[in-house]
């Protein structure tokens, strides 16, 4: 008898019950507002692990060692934008429920927002890291409440003023400025300054990490949806997840806005699938 | 003084006052099941235009001498398709009231429905015929009820039996065969068998044209989010629509699914906008 | 508890005890002569399927009423042909053995020498039926006797004259045109003219029927190492697949040469993917 | 002592004393009214020659049997549409003058200006065969006198009424429909018909053939600057191109308008590559 | 009545009477020596400007805050250098005339020419600060003077010795090394070391300043016909831009040799639209 | 007379007997595990060369004032790696024995390994200068002794412990890390920290520099079958080339790994192009 071979992530492949991290991908788009195709980016990610190794020399540890379960993508009602984060809200919180970290692959930005009211359930005084180039923080966009601009807007929603840490923001409209300025989030425009006081600031508190690839410069991630330049670069964004990881709490977490259909040479489904091992390992 | 040099649809920059037919953009994609894009189609479209001559070989008439306005692109709330649905309808709507014909350019094939809820309250009694591969008659998509999937079916929601007409339809799941087969619209699969008594049979009623340009074979056009091998040619789609509008009253229209970022080589978007120009010149 | 989401060839999640044919890819194109990327045709085949319904509105048959077992792709010795090729004998007499109908994704075509070999031994007299732009019958390929260009001048050393029966053929040097015609292999040249008397001729024997997928025309199916100019339709190969299938007693199969990285519009991961849905549920 | 390897059209390595066709390229595009990149064309036409075998199935005929000379790449002075004339004019000359036929691989289709100017200049009584979508009748362009979208009117300057026989046109204005009609070019619309008719009445003249590949279909032929749907087959050129071949006196030739960067999938430079061997091979 | 959507640059949408800066586009790319495609570089800059926020967190500032003028594209004379150059010229001039700043959007470089020209009728004394990978020094290339390989120096043909600054030079033959050496022009390798002396020095005069956008590393900006390794970044570009600006009264400039079709990833379309507006509110 | 024009890489059209160094290309990549294509490297570096300057502005030398001879492209038996090995040996020993300098360009890594026999043939106490991504240090990949991943293990069979010196090394399995940890090479990983003291060591012994391009970040060299996240700059490895060159006696040399198919931008093969040139006008 023959066995299928399964495309998990690499070194994923483990058992749902010892994992103690539990990836899952969030194949959803619809709300983007520029180029759309980031519900192809979890696919990508774990197709591109298989040219990976799961060894990390940056960390000197391997996938290998450690226990994740990759429990593949949801299956999404594409096109009814609060089914689709209910679909999320209830995978993370069973996630949760079993003891286990969240580690979801957007998919835009937007399904955080099902992932974080799980976490928020579970942890009272949730604190978000956000690393991104765009402050998503406005009210609405062109009407719509539930969009990838607002997802930053509806979690402080959900946690209130003081709970949201931006990084590396370097776009947004004028308002979304002056909310911020106004103490609802911090923000730290254009890299990671501060950082270190902020994780000094936050020890013991959980902490849900999301990480918006975008943050990244186009030149080492292109395949995105809205690419700012003058972005961070990749070696600045793995040490600023390693500072997070190994000093704070970090009870769930996040990848996204990864756009395959944006990416033709490949080197942004490569570098977000490197991200991703090099995240396991340091949680 | 300097004047803007606006980019309309060659040929389509006159006055509205004067228009006979009123083109507009409806860029939209979001209930899209496959790979997104088409939110882009429009604008290629009207784009690629600027390659076309005005005249045609095929009906010895030019653009110039018929009378269209190019309002261009909607401004629609991606991410809500009830809003975006009540865009559509709206700006057809006044077109209609004005007493011209809208002729609009997807987006996805769901738009359809907005225009067509316009056109049959002002034309009771009105048919569709519909040029596509897909039969677009499930009644969910995933439980999504607004999704390009379902839009013939929200159509009859509205129209009832018998007013439907599908030609070319190679794509679909068993239900929605046999729903078809029931009686609720008729449906020619692969091509166009029996256009022509479909057309004598309509004479005198109301016509709206739909035609999903995924109809064509992907080898003449690629560039839209689900191609389906074994399509019509573009001449064969040609004189189906000469047919048609020679024969009967159209009073609405729309050419959609084409996707840009499914284009690699362009020759989608050149045969969209070729079309355009000759539905333009056949109504 | 969750459960794994396994990206399996649509409809083919079943048991393999239950399983009467047998789904595997042969990720290898190691050989071949120009545009190397077949490796990944079984994998976009797999996933490009997850667009397709189940059901054939050609056959009026679903892939939910018939039993397949997809055992996902080998993993090869990428480098070592002769490895490789044992891989592929081994996994097809595993399968023939168990009673079933191995049906392989490659992948170029050398990797149906491996099939063929495991085919011919447990069904002597088999005949192969070769659907192919090339003719593939160079003794060897630039001094290599195990090459994509001679894979069925290597059945024929497994087979012998008269065994093999070619269609579609397009390309080739003059002696392998002038070996054919000596009688060693019977070969139709640009169409399926005859296949009907072959089929005839053929009832009652073993057939292992191959197809390159390159025998389409480039336009359909651009997305192939070698593409040839003046191929067949779609729909052509699809009817004579069928009349294959329906006369014949196919006992092995394989479709190849689809090449990813060649195919920027993804029609013909597409066709691959449909074609592979019918022959499935034509057998 | 090591010799250099040279990238001439396959089986076109000969002498140039002993060679009765001289095969060159003119990679020049700068009056190109849509999308640029014909400069390109003749060097992936013979960088694709290296997949094609030198034997054709289809005429049991071998390049190794006869005797071609490619001599590569003209250095044009791009921007300076005069002087690249110019040096098309003296290289046809040098050719022509040393008895043997030039066979001239563009670059967009103005470089037929040069070769045909030479080629009248030594066979008076000239006649043009012209394969092509775009009539390029116009008097000039955006007014540009030596412009792709004129050529065929200033070759009609060089030999007038009556020595231009087009075929396959299905694109222009409506002055140049109207002036082709008053008689000074015979046009035959959208595909060959009459073309047994023309051949019989031009027997005994030297006829130039010039070829824009854009006849072709787009979904055979997408790499190419403008595109238009409804176009023939491969095998309807190929026919066409023997027909005249087989029974005129052609004294010189070119295929022209290949586009490489709008051909992504390679098919059209495949294409024309074929094309241009099975036109060497029938002249 | 319905009103046309008019895609300007976003912001810039105002009266022409009231506007201090007119924005034009100028399509052209017929002397381009490598890859063409920068005649669609205008267009993009526009359409991926509607992705933009009008708010840079890098100034503070807003375009709604400011008034620009978009003219849209010239319609130029494809294929005659000197007509489009004299097209360019009769633009710049009416811009200048009616007290307006200039800001070309091209194309490839030598439209510089046109608007320098209009530029030091008005400005006697003007001087140009030029950012650039490429010298652009020859005195001909291949022959022909009106070459983007040539626009430098045939600006120091008005201009004459010590009023051009080149910043970032990085490619050039030996001669326009030399060249530039004997004082004919200043010229600052790699980078944009020194340009706060020129700045100083140049207080008080006119500037033209024209920025080449491959100066750009190709990682940040791919999108032009001739990449060259080892470029600044975006950021390092934008101060040395913040710096001309603030300091230096500039009363003309352009931005060009974006290339849409060099550039698969838009990354660096998105660049350059962001750089146009970076540029608009230092001005 | 005609002559033929020859596209050797810029300036190095000499001749054999006269030429110093010697640039042939290996055009093979059947090892390679992850995306295929880097057979097409070396024609692609030879073609890019032609956009380049024979000029070099960071080292103030010309390519024409050197001499090197370009032999092209071997034909290589793709398929059958031992007899690909055994080709790259045999010329790289011709060009050797006749006192020149092989310079080679890929093609996969793997090729190396024929260059590196001849040259340890001729110079006893060859070392090795590695810079490379990947410490290619695996003794097997899947059971293949012979594989692009397994390359400097089969250098080192060659040469033993203390003669392979590796720089920028940021990926591979934790068996090769632990294998270079023992001694049997030297390994700097992530960049060129303490080349400086190598090459002060390695005075005066015979040098073979093998550059895999992947060494460089994928934002400046997308165009490779694994891109690695985090690498080093252009700028750097010029530099290291630079000092390796001007301090050491490199014997042969190879630049390999570029993946035309994988470079959709072309920026990669500009990079490799303009590395040629400065290597060659460094050694």
């Amino acid at each position: 008898m023959l066995n299928k071979s399964y495309d998990a992530f690499i070194g994923c492949a483990g058992d749902y019950e010892e994992a103690k991290i539990v990836l899952f991908g969030a194949p959803f788009d619809s709300t983007t507002s520029n180029r759309p195709g980031a519900r192809f980016g979890s696919r990508a990610i774990r197709r591109e692990s298989q040219a990976l190794e799961t060894f990390s020399p940056y960390q000197n540890r391997d996938l290998c060692d450690i226990s994740v379960f990759d429990s593949g993508d949801l299956t999404l009602a594409i096109g009814d934008t609060k089914m689709v984060l209910d679909s999320v809200y209830e995978h993370a919180k069973t996630i949760l429920s079993d003891g286990k970290l969240p580690f979801m692959l957007g998919g835009e930005h937007l399904v955080t927002l099902g992932a974080v009211k799980a976490a928020s359930e579970k942890y009272p005084g949730l604190h978000i890291i956000h690393f991104d180039a765009h402050a998503d923080l406005r009210d609405d966009y062109l009407g719509v409440k539930l969009s990838h601009a607002c997802v930053m807007r509806r979690c402080w929603d959900l946690l209130g003023d003081g709970h949201i840490h931006q990084f590396g923001i370097r776009s947004g409209d004028k308002e979304e400025f002056e909310w911020a300025d106004k103490g609802h989030v911090s923000q730290i425009r254009f890299d990671f300054t501060g950082l270190g006081d902020t994780v000094m600031a936050l020890r013991g508190f959980p902490i849900y990490l999301t990480v918006d690839l975008d943050i990244l410069d186009p030149s080492e991630f292109p395949g995105t949806g809205t690419p700012e330049a003058g972005g961070v670069k990749f070696t600045q964004l793995l040490n600023a997840a390693f500072t997070v990881c190994s000093k704070l709490d970090v009870v769930a977490c996040d990848v996204n806005e990864l756009s395959p259909p944006c990416d033709s040479t490949g080197i942004s489904a490569a570098a977000a699938s490197k991200f991703t091992r090099e995240l396991l390992l340091a949680l």
